[in-house]
């Protein structure tokens, strides 16, 4: 077996933990070493460290601190690695931990981050999953059971100095435009909360200052949620740094393109099995900006799939100019209406579809002024028929459970 | 063999065909009535009715008149269709005309509509593709064969008066936000050039004046541009007015997710093979809003794909708020420069990028302030193997060819 | 449009047309000749030349003359190919004649031929299939319809006069095993019905009785009924001939793995598209003793199977050893009494698993004494479920409807 | 986590543990009870209960002892499972042991057992499989890595007393065709070696004397070697004696269709994860004889074949009557000639068609009197690009390796 090169403690506050990280910083010292060539094992809490409990009370998902988001496992230097070259990273396999069989998905409220359709569900709301070998369901939503297409959330190198510096300009930008707006537009630096690894001291004091804040995605990849760099992916990742610096962590056992509930796929603890190598060179001689890769020969195949569409006009009629974000918003909220006919709550449909293998496609965005987007839902994932017939929905799903709400304090 | 029911002369302007339309509005008269359970034929010009040639000069491309386009074949009456039902369509196959082996792309001058990408390429541009059977190659292109998954551009059935005023209403208030853009904002009724099938006289003349263009995809399907709805998918369409009037056209024989190049997929004439059925009551049955449908189990299987990540931060380093129409343009515009690496100019790689079964996924849509995209290249089309290796670019493909360009006069 | 170089009329005799021929003979002179790199179309008799029709009695299928079959359009000879040479052959398209839009399955007597089954139904029934477009489906069996995978049951190069020496030699000793048998065990030489093309006088009479029947497959492919050779695919064909000769014919709509009911598949008059190409010396440099083939990349997706396994023991309980044929017989019975709890009857399950896309699987063929074979049912191209559940078969077909049958005279 | 039901410990004989057996005698206690809906965890040593290692010599697989495979964990009783009712098996996980990362594959000698292709290998041969998460590549055979398709080779109910009674006469009277074959026709009972889980003394050496050995696979399913009985797969099992009586074993990582090495697969100790219900009086409610199932939505995508035919004509040139396991051997030989022109040597080739995920297809089994079979070989596994083109084999594999050999003693 691949020896595991960083261990946790689920039990233990990251914070304790020296090869763990919540914020991107060049300074943060290498937590291991590897080479080029070699395959280790990287255990990984959950995105929150452990902020949320496997029971029905949404309690933990409206009061989360999400300043400390995300920890990550890492940083793994590579030796050798160089900025310009391409680290190329094969998933060889993703795991749960025996004593950790289980998931969960949530909304924020909005008052704490918000998600996708927060005007629609502004309150606390969590679903929790149970892993049964490679599948899933969960006691919060009826009549589903599915693989899981597992992968990280978030995975890459940390930033040189220039393009930290880039990136906390242009999100200070935005930010600036609205500073009270809720949800607010950016996370910006907070020192106060944040963990960097090994730094200790005036080093950590000043990189906290600085460090950017984990939760999107940027060139480096980041925090992408790509449902598709699974076990089995081989990914190709921009170096910026001497070593590399590869950190991960935020796995999710599966998700829905978009990641729609924010908080977010079916979270999990669990660890992941790594093999790297180099492309000496290799973003120039590829013309790389952000990651490429290939998906994995392993996925479920749940490819049986009812498809709802959207355009760039949004609930209340109003017209958008090819905006994808607002036409995917419909397509969301129009797969909610039909699942509402087959006897799901509207909370248990938005959930699962942040859950649940769904593709979101971008289908149009020339045909001014709609854009065009199709949620595609797999069929196969359901115990009942959800396919339209002339008869109009025939079995229904038990009703009676929903998702624990938690209203703001 | 099932019945044509709408027959067109390639040789003959759509304006002259009664049974065509180029603009929407409930008073235009069934082009021919059809029961439920039927299946017949319907041909189609291309959408822009002749006005592309097969030939090595975008001239064509520059000069169009985009306020004719598109020319739809309908509406097909389906008896028995009320407002409220849904309107089941199998798409049971679609082909060319023996004559008309080809089909083009292009990229319209920003003066002329633009594109995705016009900032990039602002002046006329045309490919032209060849048809080998179910393949299509392009001498404007090299290097690249593939199967056409063969779609219907645009489809669906006509508005209510009710719907057709809304329609009006929001495009208005948008355009009027900045009247003097070009690209305008909105393509706005415009009774020139309007087609309005069998109508005549004052009736014509008021419709015209009021028919919505044929340019977005709005709530009845119309110009989704999704390539999905292939032959072999089954559409459940919303009907609002009485027999359900369903209209088709913008045949493409291929087409990436996005349709980026606006001008537009491989645009070609050819026929369509429908059958129909009603779900009386459908539309309430299922909470269906816009239409939804299912794919068809006939798809080429190009699925080794090289995959590009985008993020909201647009080509000046802006900082955009989960904008997911910046994040795809991103990931857009690194696969242009990928390929540009394997001796590809730049119009050729976004035109093979408009044309090939390329998907467009919305792969985080909440993790402020950036939306990821990503866009799937498949790496089967090629010749030549475009997988990234240790040593760099191997082989390259043929320079010489070009797509034709024409500046604006 | 490319070039249809061999043409037929479904109203004349094959005998009257010189582009066609029923036997294998090196001295068949080409019908047409091609260059490397063309691409052109060939239009195809239903193997039986038109001796089954489109009605509702079997008796064309129990009097039908074997002896004739198969039809076959060529040989198409290809400039510069010689012995040795690998032809490769890209199936561009097939498809059907307007005016034709329907095939046949049937059963043989077991007086005339039989088939895989032919102790179980041993007398001659026919079902005929509709087509719409891409899907088909039969008045003779209820609640079924599926996409073609639409492929050519039968194409080769000619041989040698070695290689047809061989060939008969072979299949004499064994034909000599047995002579009186009941089917035959093997189809020889038979100058009666023999059609050699263009040859005439004694150089026909000649060829006429050595011409190998067109009923096995070879180690040139020949009747290899193999339902992935099917459009979109690619085929490396031996060359033992000055310009190779390549013949085609036997076209099927769809078949299941092992053409089980022999007459045969759906089958169908057509065209089909080719391109040629050479690869010099091919046969040495890449050891083919029998033709290869790349899949197509448009195959239908029925991919959600019930599989049924055999094993070598008959249905006397008699053990086989190690004998795939007896075990796939089993499979095969297997999923005919399963059919018949959902309301079919045996000749129609027969018949539909000769016809739809049925895969068969070599699963174990060490385990002594007992092969395994498998038989994957797609359970997409029915309208009921037919997937177990606890209380057993739920919706059953409308019954009423049976395969004509036509007692043996 | 499931609880583990049945443990093993790879360092001790699985003779000294009482929940494992090495024949099949309904007489044998149940190893553990669980209930209907209850999911649990089972090991499974290897088939041969440790007798293979993980070195560089074949001399292990040249002297094993045949006779006391198949080691079985079970039999688990279901509470309340009747003779006729249908057990539904849902395989939820098969996982490798951390401390046995590693499996095995083999060509017996034909002194010993022998194989598909034991006239051509007829001398012992072993290659060793890494396990790099879900991935696996051996130092025996170059330039191949792909992921496992990861099932139990044997799996079934206990049978009753009139079924094993019928196994045992049928294998007798085939065996006594030719009692002094080698390899053998059939394995009979075999006291000596034989492990009968929990029974002891007389009851022991009865069922010792009559059981039936595990090779062959017969009407409960048992040895079947099917690799599609994968994880995540649900099968239905016929019940025949009361509990049932699972018993599981012979996992493997990887296997080619046919497991045509014998020895066998990608062979590996292990567990799995099992969930098990019950259709009652299922085996009459759906005419079941043999087990069915339904396959993984969790596959290997290695999709992109390269097709091999073969007929039923063997290796001196005689002709069998629709003989598909002749035509198989052909095409497996016609596959191993085309590899050793990229540099394979003829074990390495035969080994791995005994471990990729390799189809065989029975393409035709009624055109007389040759059948044709077809070998799917994947392309994406190896390194280097195996599809034929104009000039040739390009790169071929690193030579050097090959597979350890043990001559007879």
């Amino acid at each position: 077996m691949a020896e595991t090169i960083i261990k946790i403690d689920l039990k233990q506050s990251p914070y304790e933990n020296e090869q763990i990280h919540n914020r991107w910083h060049p300074d943060i010292p290498m937590a291991s070493m590897v080479k080029p060539g070699d395959d280790f094992i990287i255990e990984c809490h959950d995105w929150t460290g452990g902020q949320i409990h496997n029971n029905d009370s949404a309690d933990d998902v409206r009061d989360v601190d999400l300043t400390q988001v995300h920890f990550l496992s890492g940083p793994v230097g590579i030796e050798g690695a160089e900025p310009g070259d391409l680290l190329v990273v094969d998933i060889l396999d993703i795991g749960t931990f025996e004593e950790s069989q289980w998931g969960f998905n949530g909304f924020f409220s909005k008052q704490n981050g918000g998600g996708f359709l927060t005007e629609h569900f502004p309150e606390a709301q969590k679903s929790i999953w149970d892993f049964n070998g490679m599948f899933t369901k969960s006691r919060h939503i009826p009549g589903v059971e599915f693989a899981g297409l597992i992968h990280p959330g978030l995975i890459g190198c940390l930033p040189s100095k220039e393009m930290l510096s880039e990136w906390n300009k242009r999100e200070k930008e935005l930010y600036d435009t609205e500073p009270d707006r809720i949800p607010q537009l950016a996370a910006l630096p907070y020192a106060d909360t944040a963990h960097m690894g090994k730094l200790s001291g005036t080093a950590k004091q000043q990189a906290a200052a600085e460090g950017a804040r984990t939760v999107p995605p940027r060139e480096h990849g980041g925090n992408c949620d790509i449902k598709d760099l699974s076990r089995g992916a081989t990914i190709y990742f921009p170096v910026y740094v001497k070593d590399g610096g590869l950190s991960v962590g935020d796995l999710h056992f599966s998700q829905g393109d978009g990641e729609i509930t924010f908080c977010g796929a079916i979270e999990m603890a669990g660890w992941i099995h790594l093999r790297v190598n180099l492309i000496k060179g290799g973003m120039d001689k590829y013309a790389i900006k952000n990651p490429i890769f290939k998906p994995s020969p392993l996925t479920p195949k749940y490819d049986d799939y009812l498809i709802f569409e959207g355009i760039s006009v949004d609930e209340q009629g109003k017209q958008h100019y090819l905006d994808v974000h607002v036409a995917y918003r419909q397509a969301v909220l129009n797969a909610i209406e039909y699942l509402k006919k087959f006897g799901y709550t509207g909370a248990q449909a938005y959930s699962l579809l942040g859950c649940a293998p769904v593709q979101g496609h971008i289908s149009g965005v020339v045909d001014i002024p709609n854009a065009c987007a199709t949620l595609w839902l797999p069929t196969d994932i359901f115990d009942i028929d959800v396919k339209p017939n002339a008869n109009g929905p025939g079995a229904k799903v038990t009703q009676g459970s929903d998702l624990p709400l938690s209203k703001d304090k």
